[in-house]
């Protein structure tokens, strides 16, 4: 099996060493000098005397876990949890304590006012984009067409589609080169890591500025550079980036604090903020309100609560309101609101568009094709992806990559169209950039509406272009060309999306199944090719991503029509019937190739048999109430127990026996004590000292400081810390006896990072952490137990 | 403080002893007899030695409970909660762990399965109800519209009301009769019954077979004999019902047993089916499955499970599409899907239906008044609603109000009808009873339409009818009418649901409204009252019942057109801040007038204060492993100690020392063991006896005998019985410091009915239940405790 070098992964690269990262395989050089700084860091862990500044460190911490595996079978022990429960310390209780009824109801307030501001934010963002891509790619579009216009009469034609290959690359190379080199998380969609975000994994940097603003402009670049992707997966991940520094009152990128918001700092509260910022995006993208929500409770939230399934609404309702303002003044129709999201598809209304109970039979046969094809999809970009793991990891070696694409897809279109003979009367539904080409005065090209213009727009043309605009032949080389080209992009390092070519795979081979179907019943009027395009394109949709509920409801947004939604609903969920029996959804393939400790919603069926006993890991390292400082630096230094959460015991009684857990406390805490040496000068002698606030906490969350930044003397290492007042004095415990699916439930209903196991007179056993449960998946043979690998 | 019977309660009445039960305040001589009844039963309970059968004393017991407080500050211990969380003890791992992967996949069809069943029964009854609804009317709108044609020219239409009224409340009288004498529980909505089901208290009797069909043909006679009802809120009850039915395969009042679907019979699995129907009657009342699936999950889940929602989602589907095929095979197209739901709002496409930027501010101040007047209308039902409690008990005494108000309507109607000088042309949109009356030939009596009619349809006048059909004074009086007829008439001992008639009375002002704007603004294109009188139907109901996304989105599903989703929602936001300011929604007021322990979503905000010390149950009737059946027995008939949950303990080492936690049992457990009689001879001694099965368990669920039905003989009463096998070794556990709050979360998100309290050394210190927790609310002056009342 083949190692590969974190380049590939969604984590970060460290600026420093960026481009002469080595791969494992084949490096020497490099990885020796990576191996002798992971020692010297250790050995400076260990004498825990060390006051270097963050961002070097933080550089040398990561350049230590450079290797990631590819394969699926293993989950990587790189990621952290989030603290989706709070620590109710002494500290945080007593803060509560003293808020009046007033005071909660302010901070309730200032929710909304996040949430006001997240769809704000979201919205311009969104209407950003979209301008920013059409005045791009209409510039790009009228140059090719001026030059194939040239070009056609007299001959040399290969220069318009160097032309067009050169602006293409040149477009696509500015978004790779970024992503590439700057920010590797910005790549793709997003929806995976901010999936794994909301199900409690901490993936590095997925939700920094410096993210969103590579994610923006490269999507920019991909868009308008031709690929065969969409804008509208890259707003999710932009409007939970969003959310997540509204709802914190500061930048640590730009190193500025607005001083609000402060009590928002922390991961529960961000948490349900970014949901909030990831229903927004969806809302921006496809003008769907009520399929955002849903899009992030299906994605995201165990536990749902009114109140915030509300806010998160009025988040939603705000981004598409926003969008909508701004787009209608940019076409010059102030107050218009017909442009809901960056995506709608037109609205269907005519007569031939109702749909009758016969035709129930082929919607599924649709949904069947779409699961088929969804699921060649993600087998196909499933090795795609391996192999890129393997071979494609240095930057320049992935921008080359995205610049190859580019122009191979610019090639690919102007062969489409120049081969095509397809020509249509200029009628009144005309193309935007109607090229003549070879068609005869009055005419224009066809397939050049498929390929020459935005995907969202050829969308459109395939759902409402009236029967006859396109030919079957065109439509079938269309579908192969366009499928292959998405499934060799989606990956590639830019940022995009796959809704779109997706829905424009669908929907073209809808339609021809629409004009097949037409043409069997000599032109029966309900055999409406838009109509077929439609459910084409949901079957497509959901053959490749596997949502239900809530790309339902965003497919019957967008096409405003709730007439829809029976046919919508049958074809999505028997695309995912079928798809799912061959190969996953395309998010939950990337998510495993990154080997992520992803909970998913209820623990295996056959794992009964399973207990806390056999799950937890065992022994764990304590600490005591009253806990010398360099034990705990000590602990904390240790590379190889990258613990997070430590019981505090109350007395270790006896030496073999464990002690009775009286508290858990987490690493970001222990940090920060430390930091501010809240210490005790001689044990059980108190020192007067400056009292640490739950805002000391909140100055550090979420960026703490790793162990090795903190100076602590020899002296000082001989001092007590007490932990009584800092600890979670009630964490959760379950006794040994407890059922794998019982833990499980427990752990995904209050998202846990983690459970004490203890035995009846509340010893601790053990610790149970995502990464013991996640570990558990039933496989063909049973249940199978993941590998977790220390890189 | 009165206090009243049971009569008006939920809880159904004991047949036996119906007619006569008596009130507490002037029956002295009747409640002498219930409370010599009382210690009768308590003390036969004391001997444990009654063989009596179980339906006499079922009725005993709930005789003995015969009074509930009217007052919202108390809280009712008789409401016991249901099981959501599964007691996982050895049988029932064993059980678990038998079961091979194979059979887990056949489970789970066997749940989809059950899905399609409960939509396609409630679909079926959906069209029951419309079509049996539909012919009713017609039969009696014919015979008095023939009277009244009649009487017009020749006068004497004193004899037509008369006829009116007469037919009215004979077709009332019938469901009035059915639910007061025989089914108190399927009056109203059934929508608060619901939600407490799905909150995890148990309704008595809510979902039996006898409920539904007398709500069925409850409803059918209120909608039928013009009450200001609507048939669509019923729906959700009807198919909570059939889920909790068929999801059992058996009907104990049917006595019969399929021997299917035996593994769903424990409360966990019969939840997830339950709020299956729900969700597939919202979506066969409205034809909106997706809001079908909000609704389940806004009112009830706490817990958001992938596969959970899909399934309710299909459920809804096939409900919604069960219902159009059966209604287009009724009404002679064949094939044609336009009949979603019982009812459809019709479709809104012209132009003029369009809204602007500028109009949301008019929407919003249509949802302040949305908000103002549901709060006046649930205020006056509240107060009238203790007026009933007090003074309106007895079965005939509400039967006679329910004919009294079948009669006032009938006249009010008429008197309407008869004074309204408002003719309009009849036209192509004419009306289906069109009533000439006084007008000339070729006009009929626009107020007519309105009230002259089913009140679905006359919702879907108001929101249709070209501009002009109705004059201002016309809707003026309508509103004002139908608004005091609608409150009055909520609350009634006849099944019948509010939905309709506050769109109605929404729709009235609404369109009432547009014309008001059209005339300001001289009649321009934009004001159309239709799109008025649709936002005023969504600002009223939205002030009545507070639902906020799955409101908005059923209104978007029902109107057919997502160009609504903004405007409603924001309406309906609107709708909900402004009421809850001033008075909660019409449901929670009648939750809370039942004094049902009903959990919010969070703990109150200011609760941080109170730990599990404070709030939990203490001292705690604790078990050891091997107890003694005499034991048992006598806390099982103690009265005074109603406890269902037991924590079992290890040892009692010290007399004063609580013993270590290690298992709870249930009542219904120790029931089931009793009756089979699962004793150890002597103590330390095992007998070979029938191992008993989970299968035991579940035959005797849902309606365990009680403890007074048992018999244990003196010898058997020194048996010991062994508790390790059936009890749940591993309840979740808090420390008694936990803070309210988090307890609150770890109930809530895991649905339990017992959380035991344990101490440092894992002692029982206490037991928290669902009314130690609901107890707490935030009310004027801070947090404020509830009292809990005995009875």
């Amino acid at each position: 099996m083949a190692n590969v070098t974190k380049k590939v992964s969604w984590s970060s690269r460290d600026e420093g060493t960026g481009e002469s990262a080595p791969l494992l395989n084949g490096a020497g050089k490099d990885s020796a000098r990576y191996s002798s700084q992971c020692l010297n860091s250790s050995i400076l862990g260990r004498l825990s005397a060390v006051d270097l500044d963050d961002q070097s460190n933080e550089d040398t911490e990561t350049s230590c876990l450079k290797e990631i595996p590819h394969s699926e079978k293993l989950l990587s022990s790189k990621y952290e949890s989030l603290d989706y429960d709070n620590s109710e310390n002494q500290l945080f209780l007593e803060e509560e304590r003293r808020m009046s009824s007033l005071e909660f109801r302010m901070l309730e307030i200032s929710r909304w006012v996040v949430c006001a501001l997240i769809g704000i934010l979201t919205g311009l963002v969104a209407c950003f984009i979209d301008i920013a891509v059409e005045q791009l790619a209409g510039v790009k579009y009228n140059v090719v067409k001026h030059s194939i216009d040239t070009f056609t009469e007299v001959g040399g034609l290969s220069i318009s589609l160097i032309l067009w290959a050169a602006l293409n690359a040149a477009i696509v190379v500015v978004g790779a080169v970024m992503v590439a080199f700057f920010e590797p998380v910005a790549a793709g969609s997003g929806i995976p890591q901010i999936k794994c975000y909301l199900n409690g994994v901490k993936i590095p940097h997925v939700v920094r500025l410096k993210t969103l603003v590579i994610k923006v402009f490269g999507v920019i670049s991909s868009v308008a550079g031709g690929l065969a992707v969409g804008k509208e997966g890259p707003m999710i991940h932009s409007g939970a980036v969003i959310a997540a520094g509204v709802s914190q009152g500061r930048s640590t990128s730009l190193k500025r604090d607005f001083k609000i918001f402060e009590y928002f700092r922390r991961d529960t509260e961000k948490r349900d903020f970014v949901s909030a910022g990831a229903a927004a995006g969806v809302s921006a993208a496809f003008g769907a309100p009520v399929g955002g929500v849903l899009f992030s409770l299906e994605e995201g939230a165990s536990f749902w609560n009114q109140m915030l399934t509300w806010r998160i609404f009025f988040a939603s309702m705000v981004s598409t309101f926003t969008l909508n303002f701004f787009l209608g003044i940019y076409h010059g129709k102030v107050g218009d609101l017909s442009n809901p999201g960056l995506i709608n598809f037109g609205r269907f209304e005519n007569e031939a568009m109702e749909y009758n109970i016969y035709e129930i039979p082929l919607f599924i046969f649709m949904g069947v094709m779409g699961g088929v094809l969804g699921a060649i999809f993600n087998t196909l970009n499933y090795w795609l992806t391996i192999f890129r793991i393997r071979y494609i990891h240095r930057p320049c070696l992935q921008v080359t990559e995205a610049v190859l694409v580019a122009a191979v897809t610019a090639t690919v279109s102007f062969a489409m169209i120049y081969f095509s003979d397809d020509c249509q009367p200029l009628g009144e539904n005309q193309a935007e950039y109607p090229l003549q080409l070879f068609c005869s005065d009055g005419e224009y090209n066809s397939m050049a509406t498929a390929f020459f213009n935005t995907p969202e727009k050829s969308v459109r043309s395939l759902f409402h272009d009236p029967p006859g605009s396109y030919n079957p032949q065109t439509l079938g080389i269309f579908t192969l060309s366009y499928f292959l080209l998405a499934f060799w992009t989606y990956g590639l390092t830019v940022s995009a999306g796959v809704f779109i070519p997706s829905l424009l795979i669908g929907a073209a081979w809808g339609r021809l199944f629409g004009i097949f179907l037409a043409s069997m019943t000599n032109g029966s009027i309900w055999a409406d090719p838009g109509k077929y395009a439609l459910i084409g394109a949901a079957a497509q949709l959901g053959g490749i991503v596997r949502m239900t509920l809530s790309l339902t409801v965003i497919m019957v947004e967008a096409t405003g029509n709730v007439t829809y939604g029976l046919p919508i609903m049958l074809v999505l969920m028997t695309a995912k019937i079928i798809g799912d029996y061959f190969v996953e959804g395309l998010y939950d393939i990337h998510i495993k190739l990154q080997s992520v400790p992803f909970l998913h919603w209820e623990a295996p069926a056959t794992s009964h048999a399973l207990t806390a006993r056999e799950v937890m890991s065992s022994p764990v390292t304590c600490f005591s109430r009253l806990e010398k400082v360099g034990n705990i630096v000590d602990v904390l230094s240790n590379a190889t127990m990258n613990n997070n959460g430590f019981p505090v015991v109350s007395e270790f009684s006896a030496s073999d026996e464990p002690g009775r857990l009286c508290g858990l406390v987490l690493r970001s805490q222990l940090i920060v004590l430390l930091k501010h040496k809240v210490f005790v000068e001689r044990a059980h002698s108190s020192l007067i000292q400056r009292k640490l606030q739950m805002k000391d906490f909140r100055d550090a969350y979420p960026r703490f400081p790793p162990i090795q930044s903190i100076h602590v003397s020899q002296d000082e290492r001989e001092c007590m810390m007490d932990l009584s007042e800092f600890m979670n004095p009630t964490p959760y415990t379950v006794p040994q006896e407890t059922s794998l699916p019982r833990v499980f439930k427990l752990f995904r209903a209050l998202g846990l990072r983690h459970l004490v196991v203890v035995d009846e007179e509340n010893r601790v056993m053990g610790l149970v952490t995502r990464k013991d449960l996640a570990r558990y998946h039933l496989g063909k043979h049973g249940l199978e137990e993941m590998q977790i690998s220390q890189t």
